[in-house]
């Protein structure tokens, strides 16, 4: 049988511990094509580069392995993955693991899980891994198992149309229970910016910013990596309020 | 009664003709700050700026108005005027008037959206308008009546909790039919890279695409704004796929 084309991508570049645990991985079960930012691009959302050329650069290839790194953001190496080196649409989309939740809003920033969204719309069965820890010296040994368990459930069968998931592992504190399917919680990124002054006098400012957690459920996903269990939402991009057209339909529009 | 205080952004600079038109309007309804990008920002999506510092500039003064420009994303204008411009949530956000559709999937690429729902994220009634017209001379005439009414209609009766609208307006044939509240229309834009060599030989790739409207439903906002209606979709921020939760809690994870 042929082996699955699984595609890999992230938003903390092609070189941050994150990806090359999932490379390691992800081998084990295919044929693997990673194309990768070649530079940090957090906090870049869906953002897509429209006004300026973008490069790609090959730098391993072998029989069941190639890599390049790109110039863009996380959805363009997913686009240019598709179009420039794959020639088709792969089996699988994987994205991550990133440094940092994608829990909760996390997700509308995130590079990682808007290269998993491009995914989807693509109609390619995406999915992204996130690891509660910032350091750059996380470790990753507790998520390679759920990962593998989780795309050859994928790979087996399948994911409905226009829907991606979002996996979060919890720190790595040897205590993870398993794995819970959740919603995404509700919370907000407070902004808090840092407020400086340059050597010629004028005024500049660094984003800071404090999570505060609306939501007190069980069953988010923000419960779940606090709890010491992997996260799994199911994602759409459907934004649409359903529920809010009756109300706005009921609207006066005196024009 | 006090006027109400309104922050006005968009993502194709404090320039744009789109966005002088929307201030114009505004500037009738109440207290009016433009914390606006000073370079363009289209696609830019949900990016933050959290590696570089933010710079911005003040350009106009007066007891009811005020004007800056912002070095980041339209989000991170939306966070900068709440914490050091305005330093309370305005009674109402707008953003645009876009120079390009952000119908269907547009919403999520849009950083003309981004900074909408940034501003529902934070408790701001928020609202952004597109015009289904991409040249800088587009003729936004039409657009006034409308967005003066859905203000009106915003700030008598506000907007559920976390819910922003997406207005898109079709191009001014003077035709204009009056409103419809739709659905986002499922669509995909197709990526199709121009690809050139640079004068060292090198290889580089530009972004194209087409626009693939998959849903031939009529009540979508792609559907209304062809057939000379302004759409208004209500949006959310949960992107919990809600009806997939079952589907994967039913796999087997043998970890």
């Amino acid at each position: 049988m042929e082996k699955p084309l699984i595609l890999i991508t992230n938003d903390d570049s092609y070189s941050a511990p994150g990806i090359r645990y999932l490379i390691s991985v992800m081998r084990e079960l295919g044929e693997v094509v990673v194309v990768a930012p070649d530079k940090p691009q957090s906090g870049m959302g869906h953002a897509i580069t429209v006004s300026a050329p973008l490069r790609l650069q090959k730098i391993k290839s072998d029989q069941h392995y190639k890599e390049y790194f790109c110039s863009g953001t996380p959805v363009d190496c997913v686009k240019l993955a598709v179009d420039k080196v794959l020639h088709r649409k792969p089996d699988l989309l994987v994205s991550g693991i990133n440094h940092g939740s994608n829990a909760s809003v996390n997700i509308i920033y995130s590079g990682t899980m808007s290269a998993v969204i491009e995914g989807a719309m693509g109609h390619i069965p995406s999915v992204g891994f996130s690891l509660n820890d910032y350091s750059h010296q996380a470790d990753f040994s507790h998520t390679g198992s759920y990962i593998k368990a989780i795309c050859e459930n994928i790979l087996e069968s399948g994911l409905p149309e226009s829907i991606c998931l979002n996996v979060n592992f919890p720190i790595n504190d040897k205590k993870t229970k398993g794995i819970k399917v959740c919603r995404q919680g509700n919370a907000y990124w407070k902004e808090e910016f840092s407020e400086r002054q340059d050597p010629h006098g004028r005024d500049y400012y660094w984003m800071m910013g404090v999570f505060e957690n609306l939501d007190k459920g069980k069953d988010t996903d923000v419960w779940a990596i606090e709890n010491h269990y992997v996260s799994i939402v199911p994602v759409h991009y459907d934004l649409t309020a359903h529920t809010a057209i009756p109300l706005i339909k009921k609207w006066k529009f005196d024009v």
